[in-house]
Order: structure tokens, then sequence, then C-alpha cells
């Protein structure tokens, strides 16, 4: 029987995703960039704030007008006016002894630099207050340019844009933001015994599950799914979707189905096949997901994945994923990683990575969850759907004890 | 100085959610599903999969036409034919000593109950083979219903739609799903003091941050965000601009800003002055997001959330996002709760829940993180940018010690 011709381990198949760049950058509106990554350091194009603000409700003061006040010797400052919300605390500007009342985020007056809160305080009359605790220079404001000064690097370039630093952007100003194109994915499912999902099943036939599986896959992880449907077992007929789906401007072609080395699986000798392309890697020593094939041309990623939908996930977010997310400009990309204890003895074989689905329950006296293995014939769906992630036991390993730590990777 | 009038506690504030009920539902057609929820069970309404499939390259044999086959005294069959790959197996029927030859997810052959692989037969001639192992019954072989047998429940009501639970809903021919609808969630912010993020800032004046931060963690969240923009500190403008997003459909209304108990803090009376409205809380015991402000109108919340920007994201993570998630028909949700060791020492008040942000980094000695707070004064949005998610101490607890357990909400 033929082999595998180079079996090679995750980390060397993660190596190869040197050898493709990040996309082209493209600028879009703030409001869009939800997930998105920075294709350019972010800098700040003033300060922020923009102005010292108060903290706290209370009175805009001189620091030194309160050193030594106490409930017993309270402080007295004239009120010479208040700070409305939304004007500038300049227009006031403070002479030794005086105060103006400022609301939380106001600007202190001129020549302040403190505010003492309403709780320490006690109003007099109409213009005199005490002051029952002395303020340090600086307390309860926060300074322009605390946050960020002017030309600080807010974001370096890969940043993923999170609610907080679109919050940050559009508090500077920042209402349009460079990043990373989106990669395009062809998706192709191979299979005479295939039909659509809308079609007539005749004996001996299924409806792949696949292309609703991959499309909605790339969508969580970025990317723009081109799903491009069911091709038959055909050399010629594979060969002229991949060089089409090139052509339309694919950054990734996922053919799922025909990666193994049986009679019909023809996936290895198209991607040889289109020009210029160069074979990096076939077979890795993963289960599931050995048969697993990865191509260049170009910049253009050529994946060719088993045709069990669960061991086609297994490398989608183990391989697949890290490169959309390489293409979209990321530094660093990996599902979450869970710490936590197996419900179970789970055995494993020593020369390969094992991702088991693991259904994750609260434990009773550890913060960490437990793990327990569903179990199933490879080929099942069932066990996929019950799975919250993907438990992993390292090559050298045989295995992992019952109440065990060990690491889940998260599904999304 | 006027009091909160009820602080309770994170739990008791949940205990509200109670009086909302999931929205209305709507069918859409699959491939927009990815983490919709489901508003029924989905039942199969054929068995998956419809026929008894191979799970190998190999030999459709009868189980005991193998029994006692070795290495050295090989069972001989005769081969009558091939399964072509999409086509019925049944069209070929195996009398005792035949065989057929079959592809991985073939439809096995009339009479057949089990696959011999490849590996463990030799071709002798055209039409016989040597098999070197026995076989049991259903080896090899995925039986018709396997993963689902027709009017079985794929998947309960409240189900979160993932990438493979919707490819095993393209695999039973199921294209259109009935799921809960979207919450539309009209964003105010308030405050004299801002100006929209394309405006020019006058002195005094800062640009409103919390429009864009709620809008994105709205979408992240699964609602539609309506963000309405900036309202000054008018009683009847905020009136009328709830009443306007409440006649509009809002599902629920996020006002930030206005929630404490200022002079200025419009919110909590522009809830009461809503018809029929209801005001459920007042206050939270939690650090940050203590001037939380929950309302009910109708099945409409009325959020009234802190003017800090980290604050109301707090409050929008542990509440406003578990209660868009009942709208939406999730039955339990939560950000992702890591396990972490803290970095540092971390002190904390008995009688409040505090929410501690930090940055994560991987342990050399252990699989648990470690989780170092960022500080810095409230109201700085940097340690917001800086963060991976929310440490948790308890309501009870003076604080954690360095190394000690711990868990971190993790920001999505």
């Amino acid at each position: 029987m033929k082999k595998f011709f180079n079996l090679i381990s995750s980390e060397e198949f993660g190596r190869f995703f040197d050898q493709f760049a990040p996309l082209e950058s493209e600028t879009i509106p703030l409001a869009d960039g939800l997930d998105r990554f920075t294709a350019d350091d972010i800098v700040a194009p003033e300060a922020l704030p923009p102005f010292s603000r108060s903290t706290m409700d209370g009175f805009s003061v001189r620091a030194r007008d309160t050193f030594g006040a106490s409930e017993t010797e309270p402080a007295f400052l004239e009120i010479v006016g208040e700070i409305p919300m939304g004007d500038s605390g300049k227009e006031i500007s403070l002479t030794p002894g005086q105060t103006a009342r400022i609301w939380t985020g106001g600007e202190l007056a001129d020549k302040s630099d403190s505010v003492v809160m309403f709780e320490y305080t006690n109003t007099l009359d109409e213009s005199t207050i005490e002051v029952f605790r002395a303020v340090a220079p600086g307390e309860n404001v926060i300074q322009t340019g605390e946050d960020y000064e002017k030309e600080s690097v807010i974001l370096p370039r890969g940043s993923r844009l999170r609610s907080q630093d679109l919050g940050v952007l559009a508090g500077m100003g920042i209402s349009k933001i460079p990043v990373f194109q989106k990669p395009r994915v062809a998706i192709i499912s191979t299979g005479d015994e295939l039909v659509g999902v809308d079609e007539e099943v005749p004996p001996g036939k299924i409806r792949d599950i696949n292309s609703t599986t991959l499309t909605t896959l790339v969508l969580e992880a970025g990317g723009i799914p081109k799903p491009i449907g069911i091709i038959h077992d055909d050399f010629d007929l594979m060969l002229d979707t991949c060089k089409r789906a090139i052509e339309e401007g694919a950054d990734m072609i996922l053919l799922s189905g025909g990666s193994s080395v049986g009679k019909r699986d023809f996936t290895l000798s198209v991607f040889r096949e289109l020009d210029e392309s160069k074979l990096l890697a076939h077979g890795v020593a993963i289960r599931p997901g050995k048969p697993t094939i990865l191509g260049i041309k170009g910049n253009c990623a050529l994946f060719g994945l088993p045709g069990h939908t669960g061991s086609a996930m297994v490398v989608f977010y183990l391989f697949v994923r890290p490169l959309l997310h390489r293409f979209l400009g990321h530094r660093n990309s990996t599902l979450t990683r869970l710490p936590v204890l197996t419900g179970e003895q789970i055995p494993s074989s020593i020369g390969r990575e094992e991702y088991v689905r693991v259904r994750l329950k609260r434990s009773e006296s550890s913060l960490l969850p437990i793990a327990s293995p569903i179990y199933g014939k490879s080929g099942l769906l069932k066990p996929l759907v019950a799975a919250d992630g993907l438990l992993v036991i390292e090559r050298d390993s045989e295995g992992i004890d019952k109440g065990q730590q060990a690491e889940v990777l998260l599904f999304p």
C-alpha cells in the first residue's frame, strides 16, 4: 500500500505558514472594525484626555490650599463659580483660597491641580465651603494625555480590534482605520456520493455536510467564504475548478475529501498540476487529521482536508484558522486553551498528537472544569455536536490519567 | 448626600431577568444560522446516515465468512463486483463466500454486515481475495441512523448553532431553521461634555467613546445595535428619545452616563416617567459598576450604565450581554471563565464583588495562565486596552494572594 510521503509534526506543519504573507491593507470605517486587525501602528493624533479632567463630583482646588485641613480644622475656600459640564474650566482662574464647583469629567479650573470630593466638604453659604480633608496635587484628576500622549502608539500593527480599542479610537477622532483585507476562501467538497442540501437523495448517496461546516468555520475565523459546492471525483474537473477559484482571487482553497492515498484521491495530483505550485506537506502526525495536504501557489494556500467532518474540523482549528489569521495580520492565533481536569483515563499512542472531543462540566471541588471524552466511531457526527472542545494529548504521551490536568482547545 | 436606594448583589440583579421573555421566532436560511439560537427542538426528518456506510476502503463482506481467518489460514472470498462511490450497494447481493469492493463512505452490499480493510487482504486474481483477519458483524460500518434516528431530537430549543451543528442540519436536508429574533438595542450617550467622533472638539468637551464601544459590544453579543448618538443632559429630550426608541421597536435601551445620583443624573427619573415602566434595580454591589439601573417597560429592558467606559463594559458583560442572550433564547449565558493563578496579591473589600482588569501570560510551571492586575485610575482607558479579561473577587473575600487560583472572565 502507498504511504504518506512525509508524516510531520504539527509544529513542522505550522512552520510552513512563514511562506505566506499577510494580505494587502484596506481602509474601513471605524464602525466596521470589530475583530479586524490593524495593518499599521495606530498613533494618537492628539492627547487623550485633551485636558485635565475631574474623576469626581466636587470642587476644583489648588491642593496647597487644603494642606492640613481636617474635620476639626477645616480649610475655608471661596466659591468663585461653577464649571458646567462641557464648558472649559479655563474660563475660571483660581487665586489662592478660591475654588470652583466641578462635575465628574469636567475640565479643572485654571491654576487648579486637584479636586476635593463633595463628601469632604460642607457648604456654609453661596460663596464659602469648608474642606475636611487635604488633597494631594493631581488627586481625583486624570491629567492631559495621561491615557495617551500625542503621537504615542495606541495599538501596534496586527492588533485585533475589540470594543474597547474601537472606543479609544473614537475618543481620538479616528473614524477610519487601516486593516488587513479579509482572505477569500474557495470551499470545495469532493465525492461522487455527495448531493446538495436541497436535493433529493438517491440510494447510495448522502448530503454534503462539509460545505456548510467549512463555510461557517471560515466566517467565524474572519474570512470571506466562497462555497463552490460539490465536485465529482474527476481530475480535470477538480483542476479546472481550482484554477478558476485562483483566477477569481481566492487566497485559499479548501478541498475536502480526496486527501488520502486511495484510488480516487486526486487532491494531491491536482495541487501538483497547478502552474508554479509547490507541495509543502502531505500527512501530519495528528489524530484525527492525518491525511492533510498543504500546497502554495503564489500566496494562495492549497489545503486538502480529510473528508470526515470531525477530522476536517480538527485540521481547520489547528492549521486553517491560524493561517487565515496570518493572512488577516494576526500575530499569534490559537483557540482559547482552557485548563481542565480529565474525567476519566484517556489512552493515546506515542508518536502522534491526539485531539479528543470532550464535554465540559463545572467541578464541585476545583476551579478547573472536568473534561469527559465523547467516544464514537470515526465518521460519526453526534459526538461533534455534543462536544465543547478538543482535549490535547501531546505527541510523547501515552495518555492522561483520570483527574490529571490537561488543556482543552475551546470551540468558538 | 442621596444614597443608592437599594444596593443588591449581582445574583439578585440577575434574577430580575426572569421578567423578560425571549423574542419571537423567525425562520432563516441555514447559511445565516451561525451563532443564532434554535427557537424549537430540531427534529431529524430522516435517519443519518441514510444507509449503512463503510468507514474504510476495503471489501464489503458477511462477517461469518471471515471467522477464523488468520495470516496462516486466510479465508478465500469471491469478488462479485465493486460498489462505485455514490451507487447503491444494494445492487449487489452477496451469497455465502462472496464479497464486493467498497470505498470509505460507500453503502454496504446487500446481505453484507461488515467491511474488511484492504490492509488485511491479498488479491489473488480478478475474482479472488485472501482475508487475513476476521471481522465482527458491524465492524468498520456506521449503521443506518447510528448518528440520528428519524424523528430524534438533534438540537433542543435554545441551542447555539455552531459550524458542526449547521453541518449536521445540512446533512439532514434542513435548509431553513427557526431561530429567535435578534434584539434591537437603542444606544444613547448622555452628557453636555460630549461631541461625536467626526466633530471638532471645543475646549472643555471630549469625544463620545461609549457609543462606539457599546455598539460593537452589542454586535458581538448577537444583537442589532441602533446607535442614537449623544443626548444632552435635558430631561425632556432624554424622555422623548427613549419614547421614540421604544416606538421604533427597541427591545433594550442602553443609556450611558447619568445613572449616578448627581444633580444632572436624569436616567432614573426618565425611566420612571415612561408609561407603565417599572424600576427593578438601582445600584449593584459590584466594583466597578455600582451605579447601574434596570427597568422594564413591556418586554423592553431599560439599562442605565455608568458613564466611564471601563465600568460600562463590566456592567455590559455581567448583565447586558446575558439579558441579550436571554432575548436570543440562550439557556445559559456567560463569558468564558478561565482558571488562572494570580501574579500578585490583589486586595478587595468584603461586601462587594470586584472585577479587576488583568493581563494573561502563560506560566512556565503550570497549565494555568498567570493573571496580573492592570492598575490605573478610574476612568483611564489604557488599562482596558491592555486587558485580556476581568478577574473575579467574590463578595465575601478580602482579596486574593499571589499564586492563588482564581477565575478570569475572558473578553471575547
